[in-house]
């Protein structure tokens, strides 16, 4: 027996193309989406992930606004960066990469983004909205695991969803979307972290497991009961000789002891992180289609 | 065996007694801290509650700014008031006594309060910052229940907190706050409701059971394993001919099969109910201390 999996790729993949329609459609209506990448600094590890989105925008239509600051540029800079990017009416998302170097601070940097321009739902009004239950930006990482639950008919209604790892970027904020009424809520959650004691009682009781706790194969098969559904978010490098950049990508969910009990499980790469990426184009397409209605 | 019997009223006053004293300093120092109450309609629970809270501001030194409008008042009237009161340099919080009548919009309502004089804690901003783990206003009621914990020295830290209900006024809010870095936090923490299959399974599990679901005694000794501490956040009203008042206030746990097995409980009333106000009271003080360093 072995597991179904989850393929985040093909997903995304399909998700993609429509979003590409859709793109052309509001570029057609004299609304061509936009989405602002700020990264400051050279962290190698960030530079990467903001060349992925930027080629993933560039394939859907979405016009991508890079701007590329110094590592000692100052918090004052950022935000007035910010504060154009909030004015200027092509930009309908804007996304600072995190972490920013240590002499900004990042959470005045993302309260400094308009609500309605932040893709990565990370200002406080959409983490207010979200747990309240209003319409608002979800984060991203959260939103492609509840649709790839979907697109695979999986329902969180009723499920035991165990979450580990209490981030803001996943598991909060998944806790909150799967606590809310509606086809991608409805469960009861359970957020465990490193102050858990016996993580592996409260793994062993979800029908919905969900890893995001960035250790290498942390999940092993005797945490996961026959039949679970198993989310794997890590994403952690690991040095391999053998793999061309040296180095190869690996989940928190041990594979090949979970895939056997498992019902279904999402692989590490090609699982969650293409979804990630793709929620972020989902989300610049609804800025840039409420913008589109409000001129 | 009977469990410790929680004092809310008994807390809730040494607290108030703290908050008269904070109350005075900042009247010498010519911000005395006031509360403005926003009072639609003439629903008589909605009025019980205004008044008791009114009474507790009076009691600590808090100025109380009273608005009464007719249940026909417009959604623009209502938020034209609390614009004003959002200027008024006198008013340190408001409360919008929820709930409004059909045609108005709380949440159009919610938003339109300043964060920073939002003492209920339930504008999007403080929401999200609740998740965020960011300073900011804490509903009411969550903050009472981690406060009270605290007060009797009860730990939450690698506690298994149970909740029932997810209400954003309490149950929600209460995972996130519990769910936060620090001495009111550090919880494994799972959140049940009316979806839940199996509540039994759950309640029995937790350390800490939180009842917050509004039917009364709900929550049976059966459902709750021995030893644990129970926190009754129900305030329902039943018939009782021989109460003054012709009801009486009962919670949603059935005390007398609960009591013997747990090793703390709240009673209803005078558990989570004063503790509440008291926060309410905590929060307006903390709005004027803000306010006295800003201007």
């Amino acid at each position: 027996m072995s597991a179904q999996i989850l393929d985040g790729r093909a997903t995304a993949n399909s998700i993609r193309e429509r979003i590409r329609e859709e793109s052309e459609e509001l570029a057609r209506s004299k609304t061509p989406p936009g989405l602002a990448v700020v990264l400051v600094g050279d962290d190698p590890a960030s530079a990467t992930y903001v060349r992925s989105k930027e080629r993933a925008c560039r394939k859907v239509g979405i016009q991508g606004f890079q701007h590329r600051l110094p590592a000692d540029t100052g918090e004052s800079e950022v935000l007035q960066l910010v504060r154009k990017l909030n004015r200027d009416p092509a930009v309908h998302g804007i996304l600072v990469q995190l972490p920013l170097p240590g002499h900004i601070d990042a959470d005045v940097v993302t309260h400094a983004i308009d609500p309605d321009k932040d893709v990565d739902g990370l200002h406080p009004v959409n983490l207010g909205r979200l747990v309240a239950d209003q319409p608002g930006f979800v984060p991203c990482t959260p939103l492609g695991i509840v649709t790839l639950l979907q697109e695979y008919g999986i329902s969180t209604a009723g499920q035991h969803v165990v979450v580990v790892g209490r981030s803001l970027l996943v598991g909060k904020t998944l806790a909150n979307l799967m606590l809310t009424r509606g086809s991608r809520g409805n469960a009861t959650v359970t957020v465990c972290h490193s102050r858990t004691p016996d993580l592996t009682k409260h793994t062993r009781q979800a029908d919905i497991l969900v890893a995001a706790i960035g250790a290498v194969g942390m999940i092993d098969g005797e945490m996961v009961r026959d039949g679970a559904v198993v989310i794997d978010v890590g994403i952690n490098r690991v040095d391999d000789p053998e793999a061309k950049r040296g180095y190869r990508l690996v989940g928190d969910v041990e594979f090949d002891s979970v895939n056997p009990k498992a019902k279904a499980i999402t692989p590490v790469p090609g699982g969650v992180g293409p979804m990630t990426v793709a929620m972020l184009l989902q989300n610049t397409i609804c800025a840039a289609r409420q913008a589109s209605t409000r001129w």
